[in-house]
This record gives C-alpha cells, sequence and structure tokens, in this order.
C-alpha cells in the first residue's frame, strides 16, 4: 500500500513553492554538465572516473546545503536522507549519475537534480515528512565504462554476482574491483549495497524518444519498461575472387545479411509501435574490397511491452532469416546473446504519478519505456514509477540532447506533488 | 608481327615431347608449395620474405639445371634465358613467385612451372629457338604484403613511380626500399629492370573462377582483362536510441546501406555476365548493438570487359543509390577509389594460342579474365597473351584451389606449342 498524503494542499501554493526549488534546476544541470565535458561535445563521466567521482563530490555538497543527511554504500550510490517522522519504509527519489560517451546534460542528471530540488522545496514548504525521503545519485547504469550495466541498483536489489568485481574489466584491462579501490571501496563489501527498506522508488527521466513530441504531450507516466531480446546472426556463404566469380556463382554472406536486415525492418513496422528491431553491429569477412564475403555476423535488438509480441518479432525474424538463407545456399546460426523480459511499473505508483500530473494541470499520457532504466532492477525490490518528459527531436546520448525548460519544471513538479503524495 | 614456326611438328611427336617434359610439373608445384607453408594450410610467400627469397632460389637451381642462364633484375624478377639464333625481340613465358595469405598450389606457381617444363621439353626436342626465350618468375603480384601490387611487371614497363619504394609501407612500417636492401637490392636501380626487348608475354594461369568448370570446358583463351572500378559508399542517416526510437521516425544508415547493397546485386544479375558487382568491406557506426546505425561506409568493386558497359554499371550504382538515401532520407556521397580501363589480349597471340589449342587436340574457348594479371601491365610494352585453365568449384587463393592434372597437363601441351609457334 502507498502511503497518501498531502491532499490538503492547493494547486496555487504547490505551484509557488515548485517555482522556488524549480529556479535551481536549470543552473544545477548546467554545473554538472559541465563535470567531464569531452573535447567533441558532451559530458562523459564513466563509473569510478576523476569526473564520476568529481559529480559525485558536488551533489553531495548540494545535498548538504539543502539539509540531507548523506552517505555512500559500498559500490558509491550517493543517498541524502530527509528523516520521516514515522517509521516505515523509505520513499525514494533519483537517478544515475554516470553518462554515456559524449552524453547529454539531462539523461541521469535530471532524475537526480530534480529529485533534490523537489525534496528541498518540500523541506521548506512542509518540514519533516511522515516517511523518510531518500535522493539518490545512482553510482552506474549505461554500461559504458565496464561491459555490464546496472551496476548501482543492481548493488541496492543485491543481484551482483560473486565474482563480477573481479573478472569484469574496462577496455584497458583494469577490474570494476580495482576501479573501485581506487574510489576508497571495498569490493568485498558489495553486499552491504543491498537494502530491503524502500519502500517506493520515482524517477523524472528524460523520453530519450520522440513519441511526446511528435503526439504534442507534456509529460507521460511510463507503464512499463520494454523486454528484448539481443541476437546474434552469422551467415555462412563462401568467399570467392570478385573478378572471376559469375554473380550466379556466388554464395554471397553480405547481400544474404542485407536481404535479412531489409526484411527486419519490413516486418517491424508491418507489426507496428512499440515493435522496435534494430541492426547495430555487422561485420564482414575476409572483409577485402575485391573478395566476396563468405561470413557476416550481425546483431539484432528486438523489443516490445508485451512479451507475447516481442516472442512472435522474434520467431518471425529467425524465420524470414532461414527462408532467405535456404533461397541462397548460405547457413544460417542464431545465437540469443541476452534476453530481458518486459517489467510493468507498479499500479499504485502509477495511480499516484497520474493523479499528481493532473493536479498539476496536465493529462498524462501512459508510456511503454523503450530504453532500459534503474527501475526494473529495482522493481524486484520495491514499487517502482517513472516519469517522461519530451526529449527535442528524440535525441540522447549526444550532446544535442534537450527538453524544453518549461517541461523540465513541469516535470520537477509533478515529482514533488507525487513525492508528497507519497511521503507526506 | 608474331614469328610463327615449327610447323613441321606432327602432333603425335609433339604429344610425346610434351608428355616428357611434363612429367616434372606436379613434383615442381608440390616443392614450391612447401615453401611459405602456413599452420592454417596453403602458402604464404610475401615479396621479399624469407619464403619469396627460398622459392627463388629453387627456381633457379631448376632453371640452371634445364641449361638456361639467370639472372634477377634490379626489383628481384628472375629470369632464365634460353639463347635464340637470330636477332630479334625475346618470347617471354612465366607468372608470379609471391602468394595471398593462405594461398594455394596454382596461382602463379603454375605459369612459372609450365614455362620452365615448356621450355625445358622444347630444348630437348628442338634445340635451340630462332628466337631467345626467357622464363620470368615475377617477384610479386599479388600485393599482399605492400598496400600496392603488380611490383613486379610494373618495374618491367619501367612505370613504377620516384618515391614508391621509399613512401609504401608494410604492417610493420617496413619500406619497400629497406625490404629490398635485406635481399640485397639496391631501389636506385629500379629504373634498370625496364625492358623495351620483349615481343611477346605469354601465362599459362588457372582461371580462378568457375566459368570453365561449369560449361565443362577444358582451357580458354584469354580475351581481355576486365577493367574495374572500386568505389566507397558513404550512407550518413541518425543515431538513434534502439529502444526509445520508434521505426518510422529512423534515419537507419544500416537497412538503408542494406537496400542499396540488394539493388546493386539485382542490377548486376540483370545486367549479365561479365558483369560482376562485389560489396567486399561494410562498416557500421557506432557499432553498438543498441544504437541505430547513424552512419554506413561500403565498398562496391565493379567490373566488366566493355569499358562502356562497365560505366553503364557504375552509373546505375550511383542512381539506384542516390535514390534509395533520397527515399528514406539518408546523405549520400560515393567516392571513387581506384578506377582500372580493361585490358584487351594481342589478337596475334590469342590467334597463336587458339592454334596451339586447336593443334593439341581443343576447340579453345575466350574468356574474359575478372582477376587482374601482370599481362595488363606488360601490355602497353608487347604483345600479351593468356591461357586459362579450369579451377575446380572456382576456387582459389585458399588451400582448396585445385586443378585436374589432366587440365594442367593439357595447358603446358598449349604452352609448349605455343611457345614453338613463337620462337622456332
Amino acid at each position: 500500500m502507498v502511503h497518501r498524503g498531502g491532499d490538503n494542499l492547493s494547486n496555487r501554493t504547490l505551484r509557488m513553492r515548485i517555482d522556488g526549488g524549480g529556479a535551481l534546476l536549470e543552473p544545477w544541470l548546467d554545473e554538472l554538465y559541465k563535470i567531464g565535458a569531452e573535447p567533441g561535445g558532451g559530458a562523459y563521466r564513466p563509473l569510478y572516473g576523476t569526473a564520476w567521482a568529481e559529480a559525485g563530490d558536488c551533489v553531495e555538497r548540494w545535498m548538504k546545503k539543502a539539509g540531507l543527511e548523506t552517505r555512500r554504500d559500498a559500490v558509491g550510490n550517493l543517498w541524502g536522507r530527509l528523516d520521516g517522522t514515522e517509521k516505515g519504509k523509505v520513499i525514494v527519489t533519483g537517478s544515475h549519475i554516470d553518462t554515456v560517451r559524449h552524453g547529454g546534460r539531462l539523461d541521469g542528471a535530471l532524475g537526480i537534480v530534480a529529485g533534490l530540488t523537489a525534496t528541498e522545496a518540500l523541506m521548506k514548504a512542509r518540514g519533516k515528512p511522515k516517511r523518510s525521503l531518500d535522493v539518490v545519485a545512482i553510482c552506474e547504469e549505461e554500461g559504458s565504462r565496464f561491459p555490464t550495466n546496472f551496476w548501482g541498483s543492481r548493488a541496492i536489489v543485491g543481484s551482483i554476482g560473486k565474482d563480477e568485481a573481479d573478472t569484469i574489466v574496462d577496455p584497458n584491462g583494469v577490474t570494476i574491483a580495482q576501479a573501485m579501490r581506487e574510489r576508497g571501496l571495498d569490493p568485498a563489501k558489495i553486499g552491504s549495497a543491498a537494502r530491503d527498506d524502500i519502500d517506493a522508488f520515482v524517477e523524472l527521466h528524460i523520453e530519450q524518444g520522440a513519441v511526446l513530441e511528435t503526439t504534442r504531450q507534456p509529460l507521460a507516466v511510463v507503464s512499463a519498461i520494454a523486454g528484448g531480446v539481443h541476437l546474434e546472426i552469422v551467415v555462412t556463404g563462401r568467399a570467392d575472387h570478385a573478378g572471376t566469380t559469375p554473380m550466379d556463382l556466388r554464395h554471397d554472406a553480405l547481400v544474404g545479411a542485407s536481404v535479412m536486415i531489409q526484411a527486419i525492418e519490413s516486418i517491424t513496422r508491418a507489426i507496428g509501435a512499440p515493435a522496435v528491431a534494430t541492426v547495430g553491429r555487422i561485420r564482414a569477412e575476409p572483409d577485402q574490397i575485391n573478395v566476396v564475403p563468405g561470413r557476416v555476423v550481425f546483431t539484432v535488438d528486438l523489443r516490445h511491452s508485451d512479451p507475447g509480441a516481442r516472442r512472435a518479432l522474434e520467431e518471425r525474424t529467425r524465420s524470414l532469416c532461414r527462408t532467405i538463407a535456404a533461397e541462397r545456399g548460405l547457413e544460417l546460426e542464431v545465437r540469443v546473446l541476452q534476453e530481458r523480459p518486459p517489467v510493468p511499473m507498479h499500479a499504485e505508483v502509477r495511480a499516484v504519478l497520474t493523479r499528481a500530473a493532473q493536479e498539476c494541470g496536465v493529462r498524462a499520457t501512459e508510456l511503454v519505456s523503450g530504453a532500459g532504466h534503474d527501475a526494473q532492477i529495482l522493481a524486484a525490490r520495491c514499487k517502482v514509477g517513472m516519469l517522461f518528459v519530451p526529449s527535442v527531436g528524440g535525441r540522447s546520448h549526444c550532446p544535442e540532447e534537450h527538453t524544453d525548460p518549461g517541461h523540465l519544471e513541469l516535470g520537477a513538479r509533478v515529482l514533488v506533488r507525487t513525492l508528497e503524495l507519497l511521503a507526506y
């Protein structure tokens, strides 16, 4: 049961108070964006790097200044606590502090900064909450340094594998454990980061897609985080001399793969949203300008919010590729690299988010998140919910990442009201 | 005018004599194939390497034993001379001694070994020729060590650029000049390798394609070496999040490139042989499993024996790619990496080859060579002609490279008769 309170606030006073807190939103986002700024544009704050540490210190200063009690857990998640007057499980808001290479100003940063300004605004306006309220800067979500991700949220739910810290290495051969020690963190204590005292986790995030912008909506309550599967498809034909092998005697693995890639796009379009299919990587062998490719390896990322529809998309992809390979005398091998089930957001949190939006004057749409988020991991241990604000042009993970200030402000206001409904 | 003689020989005596010389064909091919043998199968004899030097020494021993007078020119081409009784330009036969990585037993080696056995057989049966006869082991043709090729034949026609030896480096940063000095060759003397005393060059080679096998023909006289163009096509779309970007909002450079690759195959098939088009290399960026490719670069190798038809194929390729890019909101850039005109074989040499084949009981077909050969370079300075024997399964540049012993023998017999017609 999610606690609901704060019904005594009028919209007018609510709006005033939020405007006060929100005044810090843009300057703080600007300040964070400077940390890890890259020559080619954007910022890069990989887990346990220098920029990552600097950003954490910066947020901790803001938390302390706001009157929150801070602590770092074993993996370096940063928590800022506003104690509640009653016992009970904690309400948490926040996001991740790491970024991809050339990352934008809002991905992750928005959830932390908005969570902190919202908490500060509530504290000023209403004092201590009933339920304790935590603002969290999660140490890692993007997977942009080590070939793993959700490091912070997986620590919180206690699902990090025994050997992960010692076996997973970055491109320079540094293990996660070595990188932790460089930041004064003890890998042996990872287990201590696990929490079972969280009631609900809510996160404000940019959409990172263009659905809201295209449909001219200012806000969405996330209904689910789409599941997906990563396939690796290996097409084997025969490498031949590009000059001496007539077209009708070839078994060209790349032309075969090209037909498959086009067919995957066609069926996914035919199925319609929210089905998406992406071939992101491709490699041809022997990779010579004058040799017919004998082998091609490509990846397919398939997503759909409905598990049945996702499986159907995968089955049609496999069957189409089989048919194309057979028609062209090619061999086909399909490997599953990763399979993630879809994660629904908690009905109670969704209802609170929808109500909060309504009280801020917005009828929020519901949206399936195509991107992965910490909420899908934390869902194993607590109620989760997410709010999306529009991304201009749908751009994200790039310096062009942008959201209209009015939309950022609206998102923060709905977050304030949500936290008020949950914690006061 | 190609000199024609030897008409006084009966087919029966000719056949007997050739069988005698041919007996060495297979053992010598076996011996050469051992030099540079690789762990993964096949042989690798890159220019100026250890295996290359060993192979040259081996062929020089055979030449001397056969009674030829040997010499190395400035770039390391190995010449074995059988002096003629009359003054006049020289008749040359042979092939290249270098190989690709994991190269087969016949590519290059066959032309040298068959040239030597043929010359030996003629010498034994008919003594000194009227015209001097040279057997040559050309130092390099494949381009498998340095990013250049036809080094040997370009030296013979005097077309090696002034700075090439000092500026072209192998993958270890060694210049051609350094590699030459390691073999006791003086790069300053490259110009001295040029010859203007060659009347005709004939070469026996494997087809490296499957046309002869497919059409059940034992021998071909090459009519021309196909010209070709290498294009680099850059498709620019927009990198987007694979999970959050609906299919209809994408500008996927890889799907666009896939449609182009398929279209290139279709039009080339529609035009028909001898048109061939090959996309051998492809690279997608940012090359992430969960990111829609924003940029794809691929190469196209287009060949046709008729220059007009080749240009038409290129124009249709460019126009199709433009249309596909425009339809999908992608940008397109097409760069010409290399352009080679087709080289016809000399009519007189073709006629002699056809007659020689006929006298050996075979009605030789005519074939356009899709692969490049030294003859296309030497054509600038002398009359050139080539004979092809079938490649089993069309395989070449691999350990599976194979030709039926009967076809090798037939090729050598026709070469003997050709050299007899040209030099005696």
